[in-house]
């Protein structure tokens, strides 16, 4: 049976993703430093052994032959998930593979070269170079799905991502941003004069805080017996589902950075140890893309963790890991002030929730205009400037490093990404607001640490349905509706307003 | 060139073995509990790749293409390894190791389940299932090769070993041994009355005894930018030469042990950080079997580490990291009566230097009896009986537990693995006895620490040598000649008698 091959196809490349997987978190947490060249090596092998094995020729035929088997509701949803990372996999020809490659591996290494000098002219000829061959990337994969070139970009990351819906809610959301953002800013002001920002005293040690990293992630639900906490220079949740390696990075002058990071990887943990179990082999079991995993961490660390009710919670557990004078005299206003502190900038990693969907905006309308040829890339810093100046009354243009050479997509190749970290902060927004209506004392239950019915409600809307959906059948499955700015603009002016 | 496709095939296989040696190392220091189900399924199916990569029917056609090509002296070296490899690995068909596998995989399931109690009579029909396996492959591995049954057997382990020589050498050391055991016990006595053994005082916190073996580690050699030392169950050496893992464990009332095992481990981890760069991905840049490997570990651990000299220098280390009250009042003959303490005992792995080569030599004359057919698996309790009583004067008949049942090699279906243990621990002494004639200083270096000139010497003649020679060639190039008993005999006397 041809169901049954696809079926042993899966396993053996589940195997080498388990393997990738596990060799990529070893790497950051321990693996020797001089380890590092056959590491790559071996790794790069294995993704070679991946993309010959899941790109056969003959998989083309037992994709055809099982459309005719007796499937199970369960395996013709898998045949079509199949189908679809076979076709996303093969539509792009070996050559221009390799092509590309090449292209963005110099590319990325010239660009961590340059930006720390911020030298935009002397990387400009290497952007280039990317940028054509990420324009006929778009037109290959536009042709073998049917889709217009920056939709077949993001088909790849969030299935069923289209900007016909996406340009509306961007729009609607940039609108309301560039008034809110000074609105937010008033506010804050208003609340810092009556109620200055509190220092934090330190120092906090980093086997105390890393003690506190774990009952925050027990308590948010996290299970040990299927993953761990490790340290990392760049802090990641990485592993397999069975076995998530999440990392964070400690300071000894300050503990809620690593806190709320940790609480933001403990949101990617439990969608992947939320997955249905049984075919975690087949592409129909894996998380359904990156806007959804980007919803599940942002629902923990900023519907939740940034939430007055959390920290009721999170307070206490601070005093017991950290000791009572940890933070004297704070009460959960000031971490809330500290943590939801809001503030235009350069960096969009650095940014907050308010903020932050201006440098997506940004990025995602730059992206199509590259994509389609409307935008060269000698005319980005102009044009970044432009857009910084109009939503966040900044400028860049003296300043490629904090500008358009900031983030490693461009220079590696990645176009269509940017949108899945906003769509994340939608997504998790409306989440939090369906999830309210079917169980009203979510935030009482929070403000307790029980994170029970909360989180059955995501495994059963979200985790366990993996990728049966596309992205916004999944959205409108999970809340009852399209995406809807309207429920991260609430949760904006709830909590900044 | 076909060269050059066996050479591709090495960079594979390189990746395979790096990915489950990583992995397997990751299982037993830090993956998570739930994770062992996904574990072991990834890497069956990586192993299985592995396989099939390994013995792919095209293989036979490069080796033979390969031949008449023009190769450099290395090159020709490694095309005789890849062949020696690949017959090695296609000797046995299909069939028959799907039904080794299952039947050793049962067997020794039921063996952990029936050893704790000794059950023999349970056991017997599954470890006859596996002789019955263990002479069908003897006599398949034999005829593939040219060689007789066990000498086939004993070839995957270490290339070159003969029980035609091995023989001479073995009964020589059984003949002395037999004397040597009971006189060795009363010098130890007459020792133990003038100056008793001291205890151990303790606690001795882990965090410091890791000090203490990272120190050892460091002087032995041990390269940190190539490895680390993590805490596991059982201790072992893994991981990749560029990315040594190893591993030891704590008990809080003794130090010694953890020390020691670090030191053995830290033999097996220099032959495999020594190992030449170049050819790593060719069997020929591998280590050269598990006798040799074993003679690295047994250098560092018996050789050099439970010397005098050693403890010379090793003493001061002891307090260093420890505290100066660590051990009170010992002096380096205490420490050395407590690590070359002499006792009759049943179980090979908790036996001595000097009773271990009998545990060893008894197994060695039943497997080859088992294999040839002289002697049937009901016969092994009393036999086994016969010899424990003859060779270290103790009776094992009404415990089969901590007699025939105490190893896992059996129950496993490995036979011709056990001369492996102390061919290592003859080769050590050949070696170390080959070494002072070309260092005649090399006992004070130890004292003071200075591995460099005993490590240089180890480098050019074993490490860097890898797979060029069989075994015996490796010995005789290495000490100028042939296997000796002798140089084992007079180690044990000089430090026993």
């Amino acid at each position: 049976m041809s169901f049954q091959k696809l079926d042993a196809l899966g396993r053996k490349l589940e195997a080498l993703e388990h393997a990738l997987a596990i060799l990529g978190a070893d790497e950051a947490t321990h693996m020797a430093v001089g380890g590092g060249e056959k590491r790559a090596e071996a790794m790069a092998n294995l993704a070679g052994m991946y993309h010959a094995q899941s790109t056969a020729p003959e998989i083309r035929d037992w994709l055809e032959a099982a459309k005719a088997e007796g499937l199970s509701e369960d395996q013709r949803l898998a045949l079509g998930e199949f189908e679809r990372v076979y076709v996303n996999a093969t539509c792009l020809p070996t050559e221009f593979v390799e092509r590309r490659t090449a292209a963005t591996m110099r590319s990325e290494q010239l660009w961590r070269e340059l930006r720390p000098t911020g030298d935009w002219d002397a990387f400009l000829p290497a952007l280039e170079g990317v940028v054509a061959l990420v324009r006929e990337e778009a037109q290959l994969r536009a042709d073998a799905l049917g889709l217009a070139p920056y939709d077949a970009l993001m088909e790849q990351y969030d299935p069923g991502n289209r900007t016909a819906e996406l340009d509306k809610v961007f729009a609607d959301l940039k609108a309301f941003l560039t008034d809110f953002v000074p609105q937010a800013l008033g506010v804050q002001e208003k609340r810092l004069a009556d109620r200055p920002l509190k220092p934090l005293t330190g120092p906090y040690p980093i086997e105390k805080q890393r003690e506190l990293g774990l009952a925050a992630m027990r308590a948010a639900g996290f299970d040990f017996t299927h993953g761990s906490l490790a340290v990392s220079h760049h802090p990641f949740c990485g592993g397999v589902p069975t076995d998530v390696r999440m990392t964070t990075r400690y300071r000894t002058d300050e503990f809620l950075s690593s806190l709320m990071g940790v609480l933001h990887e403990t949101g990617h943990a439990l969608y992947e140890q939320g997955l249905p179990k049984d075919w975690s082999h087949w592409p129909l079991g894996k998380a359904r893309g990156m806007g959804i995993h980007e919803s599940q961490s942002l629902f923990v660390e900023m519907q939740v963790a940034r939430s007055p009710e959390f920290w009721q919670f999170a307070l206490p557990l601070v005093h017991l890991h950290l000791g009572e004078d940890a933070i004297p005299g704070w009460e959960v206003e000031d971490v809330l002030a500290k943590v939801n502190f809001v503030e235009r900038g350069y960096i969009r990693v650095d940014a907050d929730e308010v903020t932050y969907p201006l440098h997506v905006i940004l990025r995602y309308e730059l992206e199509q205009d590259l994509v389609s040829g409307k935008l060269e890339v000698s005319q980005i810093p102009e044009a970044w400037d432009a857009k910084m100046t109009q939503y966040l009354g900044i400028s860049t243009i003296n300043d490629p490093k904090d500008g358009p050479m900031q983030d490693v997509h461009w220079p590696a190749g990645i176009f269509g990404y940017f949108p899945s970290y906003t769509l994340g902060a939608m997504i998790a927004a409306q989440q939090w607001a369906a999830l309210e209506k079917d169980i009203p004392d979510a935030r009482g239950q929070i403000a307790k640490g029980d994170f029970a019915a909360v989180n059955d409600w995501r495994a059963q809307n979200i985790w366990l349905q993996a990728s049966r959906w596309s992205t916004p059948d999944l959205i409108r499955r999970a809340t009852g509706e399209p995406l809807n700015a309207g429920y991260f603009k609430a949760h904006l002016k709830r909590r900044y307003g």
